[in-house]
């Protein structure tokens, strides 16, 4: 054992402010578009689905929106989280790289995604809101959106991509205990759903899907909204407290990252942790080289287009301007079921399509193997999310020990893998599979699209 | 949503020094006796069992024990651990009464046992062992020594509980995935494990029979030694950490205890957290009153003798001086696996007896009841083990109603559920029940036993 080296802040140092990275970006993202007329959307169009001080923060242009004080005082339940550096790992690896992480599972729901179910269920009590409709793959976002309605005393109605709901039962019955109504998606609820169950019964469903039940659900209630866990601008924002913390701890270690590398699914835990370090590559000249990592079997930030397509499979939100696969595509049942998302959030597509940031696609047996070397020598078991973080850690590494430079490395292991057991059981008895997709297959969501491309 | 009140320490503070309570106490325990002669022994007995430092510590008179600083470096991946006022809980209790609690389930394993598999795994590995055996119940311990073991390279082997096996796969999977072998207990790797089958072929398990095997295992191989996780006296002094540092925290939230519970199943969670406070009644003259909580269907402190009895179902290990239901009792198969043991450690059963502890038994419902109502107030969703400790909290909470009078009560919330989900998703659905033990049940283990009785 090599001594740990762990980096901590005082509850004092929780960032007072989130960081809005709109204002430093030189192209701004292009607006929405009316998923009828096609023609841009203005905020007033959100309100259906999203209590007014949502929409404010998604079309924000401040650099910096204050956390409110009561959405502080639940964040202090775990953070400010703990940034250690992986010593055991790093000499496992035998790389002259310092390999650094962030640790965000150490949250109820244990993952990153309640510093935005947090506040999301906190403005939408400030405004009334009884009741909020939400999707989830592999029920990291829905547990984490439980158990914040739970504290606030708001209703719960969750679609849970139907492969994670029989994949992760732990997952519901946390979500459960936690008061949450628990759907698996496609179900017969809705409309949406049914056309779904009609076309293809045996579909295993995909967050495209469930977010078009949970959408439907909320815009034909007038007391019931709708909260999404990553994709859109708001919800990136919320998950910047992860980098804001991480640039202060590394500081105490004396260090600053030369690159950052965290899982892709929508972009929320990636932007979590880039988006604060890219704005020192914006203000103040540094070339901090972020790596946002897919898995190969759902390529959309390699191998997607970048255009406007829908958030939802259905086709019921507004276009969005953003690297897909096509709304239609449905991925192959991989373990993390977060990262199965057709399309990209819309600032990070505009950041990957400006070079300003990197994507990279890994497979899920590199995943699980990172993952298990992870666990035996830092002693955290690592959620096959975060796994994808991992596996691109390690590459990194090599590279360094190739190159025989000393490079600083940052990662966010934005969730445990608690809930995920069965996945490295599989893994074990090796029945995990890579997915190496077909042409045909790469284009299948893609191929039928009439929405406007983007030159 | 209260302010949180939550009181951390740096990892300065994390103590350098484990309390031993034997060298405070006004009557030291009874010596252990051999399991044949049934005539004392002394410590060398115990050296196929346990390596040198481990025996040191189990017969040590010394009142403070140097912590090694490889141990407080492994501590450091999660300690010093939080103490948090229960806030929203006490709210929803509409008590008087001011609620603490110390939560250990931050470590990798998810609760507090890894404060002792860590140095045991240390000391093993300073004198050379390679591989180790122990039972588990609940699959707590057998998971925090999996991971203390790995980040150590030593070998494991888990007798685990069938019934636990069985109930709680992930805890299965989670050691698997440290690099454990598990082993369903009673199994047909042990003469033990044969004999019960041989008898009782739909055996449960129990942990008396599971550290049979452990034990067998150990004793028959010179390279291999064995580790138990709760009820020896190093085992409860490793836990002290706890205690040392709530009382510390206590300080920071400028109040004192009047009442520390605990859950009690061997004694290690109860003593980690009670112990540093009985120094305060010992040393200072406080009148701290310390509860330790069993189960309704398990109740040795309650309702055992106090006699000389096997840690053992089959009669392998030496007979410690310690409240009972006899070494045969088999418990019913509540999902507290943790609290599913015979008898009470050596330490505890003595304080008891001098009538310096108390001991309360809750039925099995009650404990849910009172776990659902602390994770909707306080977030967290508590290991069915530590629902008996916040089973009792209410209760005192509201005597603290009944009477007028602003208590202070500070309770160890030892680990988190969700390993345990099935358990919670059971009470919901209204399969679990309270166990009424019989007059004719309770004496079951009892009556046949012929270990020296204490007067």
């Amino acid at each position: 054992m090599n001594k740990t080296k762990k980096f901590l802040l005082s509850e004092k140092e929780i960032p007072e402010h989130w960081y809005n990275i709109t204002a430093d970006m030189p192209n701004k993202p292009l607006p929405p578009l009316h998923p009828g007329t096609k023609e841009p959307i203005g905020p007033e169009a959100l309100t259906p689905l999203f209590p007014m001080e949502l929409i404010k923060q998604e079309v924000s242009q401040e650099q910096w929106i204050a956390i409110p004080e009561e959405v502080r005082e639940v964040y202090k339940l775990w953070r400010p989280t703990p940034l250690f550096r992986a010593t055991n790992f790093e000499k496992l690896l035998d790389t002259p790289a310092k390999i650094y992480y962030k640790y965000e599972g150490g949250s109820p729901a244990g993952s990153h995604k309640p510093n935005t179910a947090v506040p999301q269920a906190y403005y939408n009590k400030m405004e009334g809101v009884k009741k909020l409709t939400t999707e989830t793959g592999a029920g990291q976002w829905g547990s984490a959106l439980s158990f914040a309605c739970q504290l606030f005393g708001i209703e719960l109605e969750v679609y849970m991509v139907k492969i994670s709901y029989e994949q992760k039962p732990y997952r519901k019955m946390l979500m459960n205990t936690w008061g949450a109504k628990v759907f698996a998606s496609p179900s017969d609820n809705t409309e949406s759903g049914r056309k779904i169950l009609q076309q293809f019964p045996n579909s295993p469903g995909s967050l495209g899907i469930a977010i078009s039940e949970a959408v439907e659900r909320a815009a034909s209630d007038e007391n019931t909204k709708y909260s999404l866990g990553s994709v859109l601008n708001h919800v990136l924002l919320h998950q910047t407290v992860i980098g804001l913390e991480a640039i202060k701890q590394m500081e105490l270690a004396g260090d600053l990252p030369d690159v950052v590398i965290a899982p892709f699914g929508g972009g929320s835990n990636f932007a979590g942790i880039a988006f604060p370090f890219l704005r020192l590559n914006f203000q103040e000249g540094k070339n901090i080289k972020c790596i946002a990592v897919e898995p190969a079997s759902c390529p959309k930030l390699t191998k997607g287009e970048f255009r406007y397509d829908f958030g939802d499979t259905v086709g019921l939100t507004p276009l969005l301007p953003m690297y897909t696969l096509g709304h239609n595509f449905i991925p192959a049942p991989i373990h993390a079921g977060g990262l199965r998302y057709h399309g990209a959030g819309v600032l990070v597509s505009q950041l990957l399509k400006d070079k300003l940031i990197e994507a990279q696609a890994v497979q899920q047996l590199e995943c699980f193997d990172a993952g298990v070397k992870f666990a035996n020598t830092e002693g955290i078991i690592p959620a096959p999310e975060a796994t994808h973080g991992i596996a691109a850690v390690i590459k990194e590494a090599q590279k360094a020990k190739e190159e025989g430079k000393e490079k600083t490395i940052l990662f966010n292991l934005c969730g445990h893998g608690y809930f995920d057991m069965t996945a490295y059981q599989d893994y074990f008895e090796g029945k995990l599979s890579d997915h190496f997709l077909s042409e045909e297959e790469l284009h299948s969501g893609l191929k039928y699209l009439d929405t406007p491309k983007i030159q």
